[in-house]
């Protein structure tokens, strides 16, 4: 079987991975060269594709979820599209494999690297977009986020533990927890936060440990929650018994 | 002459300040609706219009700046539509004045507010673009922004201090600054900083202040900064003497 021929590059590869007939073959060209490569790289298509992937993201979680909050589709859109799961569906379809990297990059491992993946996806999309339009940039990434669209977690699940600590008092009518810092240490460059939250209404107090005060404040509120809840539970042994 | 009726609202209003001919009644109220007012409101219409004036302005913007790198774009993007300017924006249609807001947030001046009025905007886009597609929304876009569009700042001018400090000194061969917190002061909740930036090179140094260790940095590069421009500007007096 013959070699396939270099000027199929990158068609072919977009043809399979993408399922996508591009018409401008530059474009594709720069999408996969990483700016260590050529002059001719993939930044300002990744400026573009990060938006193209924005909106489309944006817009099927709005359609999809017509009961959500601005703040539920908000994290959503950065559990499906942040870094590392960009850089997971990039290795999905070998796109490290065709990118285009310097030497020192090449040496360096750069085509495992995440942030170098997540970017060369985002300008694939922006030469996707250019080169056929918003339709076919939407149909191509609900292909290649399909099954984590499909398997979205609660909304619920992806709140942060002060928020959800915060919303279970206000369900309950108490008031909100009380955060103090308790103690640093450390350079100011280096510093260790121990931050502590206390329920009063509740009896309930914890001191969380991290490298920022939000950290800190986050790891506090954690471990609050998590007694409230234990106690809750523990509180209807009838509601339980029902289940074993 | 009779007053407008009602029913009218809000496509009037859209016609006249957005050139657009709205199909949807309902989404543009929804979109002119804080959510002091009613249920149904603006906010998760301005997640989706916030994605959609985020590709707008990011593709004018990569068409129309073939030699832009990445951080030009980004940096021109952020002048065009940060929140200050879309509230501007807001206010010269009036926008305010048509918006829904509940009784507290009119008797707190909420429809003067900053956020507000820039969410309530992008609330407005996003609704173009679910009523009348993403062209109709970059024509409106285009239309609204058409004064910045025409006399945007060179993107060298939007680069913050320590950025241009480094990039001067890159094109002299010279090493990069150093910086070194030198003094902090107050609780840890409300502290200030005071950062010494030290070009060693040049014989240069200078301490700024600032409430985080960025903003110190960013004002002693500043000082820095000035002084070498004067310094080469002095040290070229053939040169000025030409413009005398």
């Amino acid at each position: 079987m013959p070699e396939v021929p270099r000027m199929d590059w990158p068609a072919r590869w977009v043809r399979e991975q993408l399922g996508y007939e591009l018409r401008d073959q530059a474009l594709f060209s720069a999408a996969l060269t990483h700016r260590s490569a050529a002059r001719s790289h993939n930044e300002r298509l990744e400026f573009l594709g990060d938006a193209v992937l924005n909106l489309s993201i944006a817009e099927h979680l709005y359609r999809a979820n017509p009961q959500a909050t601005e703040g539920d589709l908000s994290r959503l859109r950065a559990w499906l599209v942040s870094s590392q799961p960009l850089a997971e569906t990039a290795a999905q379809i070998g796109l490290g494999e065709v990118l285009r990297l310097g030497s020192g990059e090449l040496k360096t491992g750069g085509f495992r690297r995440e942030s170098i993946l997540a970017d060369a996806l985002e300008a694939l999309l922006g030469a996707v977009y250019l080169d056929g339009g918003l339709a076919e940039a939407q149909r191509v990434i609900r292909a290649l986020f399909a099954e984590r669209l499909a398997n979205m977690p609660e909304t619920d699940d992806l709140k942060d533990s002060k928020t959800r600590l915060q919303e279970h008092l206000q369900s309950r009518g108490l008031p909100l927890p009380a955060y103090e810092v308790v103690r640093t240490e450390g350079e100011i460059h280096a510093q260790t936060f121990w931050v502590r939250c206390e329920v009063s209404t509740l009896g309930l107090a914890a001191t969380g440990q991290g490298l920022s005060r939000r950290r800190a404040e986050q790891e506090a509120a954690a471990v609050v929650l998590r007694e409230i809840l234990e106690t809750v539970a523990g509180a209807k042994p009838a509601t339980r018994r029902h289940h074993e």
